[in-house]
């Protein structure tokens, strides 16, 4: 009946054990909510976080921020170095955002010049100097010609090196043989760091990032050691020649510096909601060094990971992702000012019968995207569930070991993944000398550079496309038992590469088509002879964003992305048409992508706000206590005991108490935290007099005047939050829903006529929206 | 000490007056939210809706949706034409979202093309074919060279036509005159269309649809009238060479299509909640065609006007935003299929030290913003209440008079203001021959056409100067007069005209001195003698980009469409530096934006996401009853006549009334809408036998069996909502404030330990931060 993978959270995530998620699971019920203000000058340390694998809570993390905010307000008014001090406090998110750009447009660049060395680095090596990639090699050498520019005598292939020898069987074994071996050498390396140093460096990241933008706490999830790591695992994934990408750990790297920066102002380190909108900002800032798209990446961090953004993260996320795509391109990763190697510009226009095949890539997008998922997610939970989850390293090993020597003999997955992608997008311009651009020329044409019409496929071409074929095979099968190993795994790059396959072919049949039939009714009119009609690298971006757009289900930000990779306006409208039906065409088999797919694997007590919760229960159906529990748990205000409270701590584990005027009335007063009553009565016991087992807890304003042969009472009033939050018993679950995902809330009391009936935390909430989605999981598919 | 204007809401909007808005105020206070599942199969119609000027319940409008799904989607299994009904309504959103692409994409393609013909017609007439524009005009006449394109035989001034002679002081004397009666003329119609058939049509709309958007009700505002009557006298404003744009007033026009094709369906015409999605998404499809930036359209709905915009809004706005642009692509009414006039690309890469100048126009941007705003609310203000207001079409008259005789003898004021920023945008090409490009070529250079260096001005420059300086000057002053007009009348225009004169001065400026002074040390690293280093159009661009963003305060928006309008990523960062100089500059002098001052002035009850509510008060420093006010006015569960009730209505205005268990106990147990009651009583007076004044009104689940002689009693548990939204009187405002924006409420309950003790309603949310931004303003600046 219910889904249980669901409600597990104490299963293992992803590609990491958490150890702490299976305590966690029964403390994280009730925290409370609302103001701090009582605490702001609380003795006690540490008032006021969370612990791991809890839920934070938004609406008091606010509320601590103004109490923050208006303290310093107050103070400037002092003096003039408090003035400065306020100042410089409230630019400090715009120092962070700085920061962040700076750090993670440097870290992509290192990567990619790090990647580019060591993908070349599996062929052979640059003599006149080692540290140069292929290109950069036969870039300084003077020998080369611009024909030639791929081959030049300073880089030798591995075999060449060794037996002096550059064609040949023998070198062919011999170069096949070494590739395998620093594919090997890099996996290895790779799945060893991560697992010694940061388990936490594994996986895209993603749909960790969203459940802690959502609130959960994992800690050193985002931390330094995961950076360094993760950095320099990345590297060596990428490099390996697995099939994965670089985009989505890029996202977790930025976030990582996000982070690391906020440790840097007490704003945000001491604030989990602040310190939030700084991580939304550094994902737009990922996504905008990994694509060279900051309108996109702001839009991503907006549409695919973050809970909470407010305008004003809107603002910042955009510098930050300037930032980062400026400093990016100072580096100028692949020496052509462009951020990404797949930038690409098109000169010809699109037609509108185009748009026929444009959707049908986009059916191919949603049909990899639902394939893509549902086969992952199965073997991902056979990982976890069996004993292949047991020996990651190995499993890391045999996957590369199988991708490497699958990949070698074809040109097309030998190379990087990211230079495929590039080759598949480009336009054959009449210079181009691959294989994909071998049409036969009409020597009698002559014409501008760019503008060349379409011309008949030559035999390179034909070669071409079944190898193209073969590399689709191989990229669909190997890329779904990849992702999800425990290594740095992104999937952008293998999903786009699958669809620009994809689209490559159909646009060179298209194309052929279009040249051999141009008398068909189709295309008698917009394809003459002799005109550029179809351009087959266009069909190949559609084919991208189909299939990324399947897998993640991004629609808007994908657009964006795609378009700034183009830099033209004219094609929005194929890509939407394509990302649109891929979007349809995946969702009609199941709402969830890959990443809701993945936190749900995992557990994670995420409620998205794309989910839209539709059934007619109450709030006093998911409520707890439940018919035959016990009763609820409260604190009375003027007649329980240290004993009493110190007994229910030990007895029970959760998370906050709900404070009434008596157990006979139960009429709620507020809601104390497990936590700051720990420690006061702790500190009391140490620090005050007379308070002993038998003294009476009141959270009444005033406690009465006793005779001193009672025992001094304890007074918890500050400690009490005198606002948590209410519904009724009959309040619609849609409305309860509603208020838990736009306030943040992490619980919620009940109440009937003023009485207090139960309680409903945010796993309530989720569960309950879980049993309904089994129950009736088709009222879900409209809307 | 509280701005009263900020709470009159019973004061004239900007330019139009609104009957009702006086006798809403006071009626406009409670009404009831939650749960409407009850009202379903009710009898009495009008149930769930809300008179004109008052404001939505959102939570009830996603309730009543939600409620409705439910149905269709249990219905859809009961017969295959009922499951085919549920599929239909599913995909109604993108059918509506089709039509307003398709239907706003037209109008402003019609709209174009009529402006460029009637702003013609102030000068002269096409001989060949009086429809045609100049421009069209020289186009199909063969006789007509590239250099000689603005002079053709077929186009006439009025007195060539007229007297036979182009040239002369008679000549210029008539076509001034001419030319001031036919603006006179226009503005007059236009002036008096609006006046006579639609007040609504004046203004740029979009405070107005800010406010609807956020969740008040003007009933025709968005109606047919005011959609046909807008396009038309749109086009005549704009034709009369008033100092206003068409940018904001196609939001409006869009949204009116928005609003008229959600009648088609049910889903959309009986839920103002649902419609609401429907014109977030409209006004992005307005901006998009406005300028051709769908991207931009999007994010300015979601930055700019949009108060609830989830994830499936904005997917759909993006939709709605290609339709349109891709309609108006279609219609192509520029011939140079470009979407707005001002297209531009550029070629010449930027220089970090051009930063300088460019936060230079920022700074320009900011002040102009903000002299603009003030300036603009203080004479709106005066018209509002003086004399002055009850004579509008004497003003449009008056102001366009001003504008005419102003604008004819300066050349940069006489045309269009769009072709005027087209001209001010447009790099100099070597074929140029305006004046703005006279500069002195060097005979010995020949270089590429695209790629001209720096050359020195010639006289006409200077000349352009100039008359640029006295256009900068005349359209700033003449702009603060005309907004605010009852004509339709967009800002976005005038601004960008102010800012693209400015950034050509400052830029033609930049470029002479490094051209005369490339040995100075700032130049000498980028500016070599010969090189094309300085781009006069791209500041313009960075000018406009400032000026509208001091005025309207967009950011990334502003940017983005900024980024579509020239197609260049390169561009992003002058522009997004001068757009961030120019908002924190003019926030430094007032945090408001053109339209929420509009929207202030006017006085709707419209809560600001952006504002952020910083003061330590508390919910029971708000509610109602003050100390010194009768008390609340409540139902009791089972003790209240049917007389009393009536009393209560009679006597109060209230638009609900909560409902406690005992006057005594005050627990609250529901709310219940004055609109229901009423409806309720007089209908069960009508109806059911027995039911007297003396009959007892019971909410309680069962009533009691009584008596016989006791009057027959009325059970109205079923109009009752069960779940009010309460907060304890100690819940900090700040909580208050998040809870009614996030959740959309119109009035919140206060309770202490389970007791009725007040209400908080929106407007009283709205006074009290108003009250407490003028105790203490300056501690809003910072944050």
């Amino acid at each position: 009946m219910v889904n249980q993978s669901l409600l597990v959270l104490n299963s293992l995530p992803v590609c990491s054990p958490l150890p702490g998620v299976s305590s966690a699971t029964p403390t994280e019920e009730m925290n409370g909510a609302g103001n701090l203000m009582d605490f702001l000058d609380e003795p006690f340390p540490d008032v006021g976080t969370y612990e791991d694998f809890h839920t934070i809570d938004w609406l008091r993390e606010k509320s601590r921020d103004t109490d923050r905010h208006r303290k310093i307000t107050s103070k400037s008014k002092e003096s003039f170095w408090e003035l400065i001090k306020s100042l410089l406090d409230a630019w400090s998110g715009w120092v962070v955002m700085l920061l962040i750009g700076l750090l993670s447009g440097t870290l992509a660049g290192v990567i990619d010049l790090a990647v580019d060395w060591m993908t070349d680095l599996k062929e052979g090596v640059c003599l006149s100097a080692f540290w140069y990639s292929h290109e950069q090699c036969c870039w300084t050498s003077n020998e080369t010609t611009f024909d030639d520019r791929d081959k030049c005598p300073q880089w030798q292939k591995w075999a060449e090196l060794m037996t002096g020898h550059a064609e040949g069987a023998g070198a062919y074994v011999l170069n096949y043989f070494l590739y395998v071996l620093w594919a090997l050498l890099f996996s290895f390396l790779a799945v060893s760091l991560v697992r010694v140093f940061a388990p936490y460096a594994c996986g895209s990241g993603i749909p960790e990032i969203k459940t802690i933008l959502s609130g959960f706490i994992i800690r050193g999830y985002l931390g330094k050691w995961t950076l360094l790591i993760k950095t320099v695992t990345l590297v060596l994934a990428v490099s390996s020649g697995l099939s994965l990408g670089k985009e989505g750990p890029l996202v977790h790297v930025a976030c990582c510096c996000g982070n690391l920066f906020c440790s840097l102002f007490s704003k945000y380190s001491k604030n989990e909601g602040k310190r939030r909108e700084v991580l939304s900002a550094a994902a737009a800032a990922g996504v905008s060094v990994a694509f060279g798209a900051p309108i996109g990446g702001v839009l991503f961090s907006l549409e695919e990971v973050s809970y909470y953004f407010p305008l004003k993260t809107l603002w910042r996320s955009f510098f930050a992702a300037l930032v980062a795509a400026f400093t990016l391109r100072s580096i100028n990763p692949f020496g052509n000012s462009r951020l990404v190697l797949f930038y690409v510009e098109y000169h010809t226009p699109w037609y509108m019968a185009e748009l026929v095949p444009f959707i049908l890539l986009g059916v191919f997008g949603g049909l990899w995207g639902t394939l893509f998922i549902r086969a992952n997610i199965a073997w991902c939970r056979r990982r976890k569930t069996t004993q292949l989850g047991k020996y990651p390293v190995l499993e890391v090993i045999a996957v590369t070991g199988i991708t490497a020597v699958l990949a070698f003999p074809n040109p097309y997955t030998r190379r990087s993944t990211s230079e495929l992608i590039s080759e598949l997008f480009n336009d054959c311009g009449a210079l181009e000398s691959s294989q994909l651009c071998d049409y036969i020329n009409n020597p009698n044409m002559s014409r501008p550079v760019d503008d060349i019409p379409d011309r008949p496929a030559g035999p390179g071409v034909y070669n071409a496309l079944w190898q193209l074929a073969l590399a689709l095979v191989f990229k669909i099968v190997i890329t779904i038992f990849t992702f999800g190993m425990k290594i740095p795994s992104g999937l952008f790059i293998p999903s786009m590469a699958v669809g620009a396959i994809a689209g490559r072919i159909v646009g060179i049949a298209v194309e052929q088509m279009a040249y051999h039939h141009h008398d068909w009714i189709i295309f008698k009119n917009w394809c003459r002879p002799g005109a550029d009609c179809v351009t087959p690298g266009l069909y190949a971006m559609v084919g991208a964003a189909a299939c990324l757009g399947g897998v993640t289900r991004m629609t808007v930000s994908l657009v964006v992305i795609m378009f700034e990779l183009t830099g033209g306006l004219e094609y929005i409208v194929p890509l939407m048409a394509a990302a649109v039906t891929s979007k349809w065409v995946a969702d009609a088999f199941g709402k969830e992508g890959i990443y809701e797919s993945h936190i749900q694997l995992n557990g994670y007590p995420y409620l998205d706000v794309r989910d839209e919760f539709t059934h007619r229960t109450l709030a006093t159906d998911v409520m707890r206590p439940r018919r035959n529990d016990p009763p609820l748990a409260v604190l009375t205000q003027d007649t329980t005991t240290v004993e009493d409270v110190e007994a229910l701590i030990k007895d029970t584990d959760y998370n906050g108490f709900p404070v009434v005027v008596s157990r006979e009335s139960e009429r709620l007063i507020g809601f104390v935290q497990r936590r700051d009553l720990t420690l006061a009565i702790k500190t009391a016991r140490q620090k005050q007099d007379g308070v002993v087992s038998s003294s009476v807890v009141y959270f009444t304003e005033d406690a009465p005047q006793l005779p001193a042969s009672n025992p001094q009472p304890l007074k918890l009033r500050r400690i009490l939050n005198l606002s948590p939050f209410t519904v009724t018993d009959h309040t619609p679950m849609e409305t309860v829903v509603d208020i838990f995902r736009k306030l943040g809330l992490r619980q919620c009391l009940v109440t009937r006529s003023g009485r207090l009936l139960g309680i409903i935390t945010k796993k309530d909430v989720l569960r309950h929206m879980a049993q309904m989605m089994n129950q009736d999981p088709e009222s879900i598919m409209f809307n």
